[in-house]
């Protein structure tokens, strides 16, 4: 590890993010229909590497199922806005009214009104029921907070994949006030693969694949993380932070004698180059917010938020205008008509493949990089 | 130390500013609730790690107890407005009419101006008197070059902590104008503790330290760090800067059988980010000026001035427009409202080091950070 | 090589642009005057190293002979509109009342539909035999996935040089719907000089270098270079690729017992210091495309575009607007009456060499160069 | 040398410019007032390091007297309007009324026909006549390419300080043309003291000091630096620069027995800052164009140019609007009424000396810095 002296009292290593990054071909290329971006984690197989992430303006169980259908697979918030109201949809539509929560502490406090309402099992029940009516894979995703208080609910409503998403997970939770859940423990009694995170670190990733995880998430997510740095000063570099915690499945793997825990880049992803990069970084997949939330279907409308921007004392991320780009199935598959790298997210990832000459996702994960900031 | 050849004749290290680095968590959280920010210097316990920086922009009488209410320390300054005008909220109140010295050069005349007006004796009483009044610990600045002109007054108006506050202190000044203060001595007469600084470096603060004070203070203050850049050339990262000052700490302790000198951080803490990092990189507490003048109650209505702004020859700090983003309560202790760290400062102070795992401020001067610029 | 850990699954080395770097004087300086650009491939010679990329906003068989006859190579797009359509001029000037792609998709839609036109095996035959007429040295580019297809048109046509050209090209393409073509056999089987590429580095270069290649072309050329980085995550450096090149080169030579393979730098120069730079990081010629788009003659009439622009499901390239700067010959050699790098690219260079002592472009190589990034 | 690999066929070394680089206080501190800026070359003595450039923007003779009074060194271009034209005040008066450069392209035809007027030795004369008869030192500069012609009418016109400026000068220069100028013969059969340059490196500087030279001048002058980069690909950045030349100074004192040679910073320096970071780099003086064209007083009216600005094939800098600060006297000795680093140079350059502890220039020559991009 490159340490680096920052004063005679503190040493630090260099993080580098996506952006800092880029890959090169090599000796050889190759068509792009000749390559194979299928993904498979425990007994579910998908034809691409892309899960949605469990936000309110990515996904609804309508759109869960779109992608589904589409090879991709949809998480619910279990947590959010379709389970707190009988009608989200009104929800929706009243918030894409509301302005920027940049420009405006009142779009703020409307949120946080809005997600004050308590979460009812019973709309846990029926969400997820409508997502597995449709015959696709069903997931759920619930806080560590959460997890301990409704998670039989989950599990009775069926769900396939199992998402324990935070903004920071670890697998060595201390609270006074509650007893914290032992992921361990909670792991192996479930009958379901759980994918857990956010993790940023070999160490931290490698205690969470100790717990069991079928799958551990890469980042702190949400597309919050620039005002997260401004507000807590905590920032993980993706392109590192993917990197460790790739080494950490192998050394892990390892260690257990040939376990494979999925690595799962969560967030700041906002391009098909930026995709292709985590993979190359060593994802196994990765997990998609305002990049989905660009689709002309997606419940955002246009608008794109995490959990951060509705947190009642400290909102740490902002609800912000995107562009939508066209439908869902063009976001992924194209036709793209313009060079933004947000359509055609697929079929980009199949061209860098090809044309650094690689066949399949584990083997592109080898592809050669070079660091070249912008 | 890295040291890097900028050319044949010289060599340099890379020097890091808070913008520079971040935090990143390991393998434990643990809840924010369970994580003690208290601070405590000499037989002065406070709740929070923050100090008032001496400015008329930022405390008056008023605010310095206000500010010692919640759990803070104020430090007025002994040769501003304060002390130099019978009716300060008068003053007040006609600079906050001006514009920004940045357009206006007449901004900078008037400003000159209004601090030629001599200070009055009587007035460092009566101010302190009023703070002393309150119930809180009382706390006063003086120039070293004013220091021996004032110090007695200052002692028996009766204040707690006495801070000596310049661009750049150093333990051995030259001067043939008038005898210097000789730093060692007076602070070893003293009866209360002083806190004393600028100083950036090592050895600088080390010489410090040897002085008997209780606390230095890091970096140049005052908000005016870039201008002093342009106009002087001199700029020292404040990363590197606190954790230099926290390496002397340690050899300081060592060499004195014990003694455990507090190291301040001041100036260029904009954001709750900047604070938690500023800690991190080995700070007991900080020394706010910009973030503290943007509370609704703070002197400078709205904007922000250090004395650099109205040096007679040669002014080399702006005074600045600053949005106010609500009570000084809210803006320490939330809620929160909008995403931009200006807000509830405490509250993302207590979230940092809970997300990394860490109980208590000294022990949070050990978390892991990476350098990534921004 | 420096080698950099990105995270402990990944290490990369540091690749540098042509913006990082600048060259620097050294003891001896010349007059312009006894400086030689002068450049030789193959039987070819040239008074410029710079050769026209073919693209249809900068090369129509008019260009190409008024390039020919002030000392350059104009190379026709064999595949561009000249030989999609009768009347190219027609829909240069359609093209030419068309918006920008950035902000307009119809734009891009229309170039889809325009390029979509069947490529004529006679028009192809009929543009190279106009220049040819004119009496100078003849060029034109296929991509690799055309070359089958045409070649035997091009030849039978009677160019003197035949540039294979992709955005990556390499020495082992691999494709399951049809035979690739082999490079190796194909050129060997040829007669006139080939020169082929895109390909960035040591690797690729050196494996097309083994092909019997008279020249390389390096670089993924086209002023795409940015949105390939969005939309594929790929980018390379062009200082380094270069760089790297230009030591296969010599590599090479070793290897093959004095074949000296010319080293074309191709993209991304949009500025006479930047061909300068690429000469000095090693290339023996530079192939331009804005640079020369920026010529009152160029057919894009103000606007420039590549390949990349129209593809019909990936577009990753723009159609920009270029600000014409004057007739070609002043653009190669003055006199310039702006300082923005765009015209008399020949003096430009010439002076380079005589301020930094050098007379000719081979010994223009070995200049010192300082890494500095703007 | 750090030596950094670009590419497999190329090493170079990161240069650091004077934005790169910060002054940082030590363990001393001292009062402005105890500090000398005083600076000698050969027999004259100045009160400040600071010389006018040889620009018609800076220095007319009125402007050179000003300064001289002032304590500083005025240097007329010998080649410029004030010899050119016999009332250069008219022709001022009409440039001052044309557009920028970089807008108006009329502007540079304007100015290239203005300076093709024929330079009148008579002229030379009656200028430097003006000058010494104000009782200040005299210097006039020329090119090399004009030495030759003029130097007798220049020496017979009474100097006391030969200035050699181009943009590039070495000791070696090539020509097929005309004899070159034979630099160390030049100067050794000259009576009085010669200052030459630009020069941007050890080697090239260590043979300008083994002509005979007083005083090397460091950069390449004039504020065109940036466009320099863009048209030419030459850039040498200013701190690693004067460091280079610096150590060429004290290698040179060595192997000639002593004789110092003066290392005069040259270009570049806009703010005082600038100028601190130049003396602190190793420079004795700073020959400074913007930031003196910026006097109320300077013949460019509000506006600056350079020879290159005027090169009738290949111009390559611009004529830029600057603001007027104030009075010359306040350019250089306050007092300041804004913080943008243009007025009163010599007191905040004092005011680093002191708080860096620092009594004379010499000495100051050592100041620690750090590396600390911004």
């Amino acid at each position: 590890m490159t340490d680096i002296e920052i004063g005679r009292g503190k040493r630090a290593r260099r993080a580098y993010g996506l952006d800092d990054i880029a890959i090169i071909p090599n000796r050889r290329t190759r068509d792009p229909e000749g390559v194979s971006i299928n993904w498979q984690i425990d007994a579910y197989q998908f034809e691409t590497p892309v899960i949605a992430a469990p936000m309110d303006s990515v996904m609804s169980p309508a759109t869960a199922i779109a992608l589904g259908h589409l090879g991709g697979l949809g998480v619910l918030d279990l947590e959010g806005l379709w389970t707190r109201h009988e009608d989200p949809e009104a929800v929706l539509a009243e918030i894409s009214e509301l302005g920027s929560t940049v420009d405006s502490p009142q779009t703020t406090a409307r949120l946080q009104e809005l997600y004050q309402a308590p979460i009812q099992a019973e709309l846990i029940t029926a969400r997820l029921a409508e997502i597995r009516a449709a015959g696709v894979t069903v997931a759920g995703a619930l806080t560590p907070q959460r997890t301990q208080e409704f998670y039989k609910t989950v599990l009775a409503a069926g769900v396939d994949i199992f998402v324990i998403r935070g903004t920071t997970v670890s697998a060595e939770h201390v609270s006074k006030n509650q007893e914290p859940l032992n992921l361990k423990q909670f792991i192996y009694e479930l009958d379901v693969p759980v994918i857990v995170g956010g993790a940023a670190g070999y160490t931290p990733a490698l205690h969470l694949m100790r717990t069991g995880a079928a799958g551990v998430l890469v980042g702190f997510g949400g597309g919050a993380s620039s005002t997260t740095r401004r507000a807590l000063g905590i920032h993980s570099p993706m392109a590192s932070a993917i990197s460790d915690v790739a080494a950490a499945r192998r050394d892990y793997m390892d260690e257990s004698g040939g376990r494979y825990v999925h690595v799962i880049a969560d967030g700041g992803m906002g391009t098909s180059g930026d995709i292709v990069k985590a993979i190359a970084m060593g994802a196994d997949a990765v997990m998609l917010g305002a990049a989905l939330a660009r689709a002309n279907e997606a419940p955002g409308r246009g608008w794109h938020w995490g959990a951060e921007a509705h947190h009642p004392e400290l909102p740490r991320g902002d609800r912000v205008r995107l562009d939508s780009v066209g439908p869902l199935s063009e976001v992924l598959f194209g036709p793209a008509h313009h060079t933004n790298g947000t359509s055609n997210l697929m079929g980009a990832l199949r061209r860098s493949m090809a044309t650094t000459g690689y066949s399949d996702l584990k083997e592109f994960q080898r592809v050669e990089v070079v660091i070249s900031p912008r």
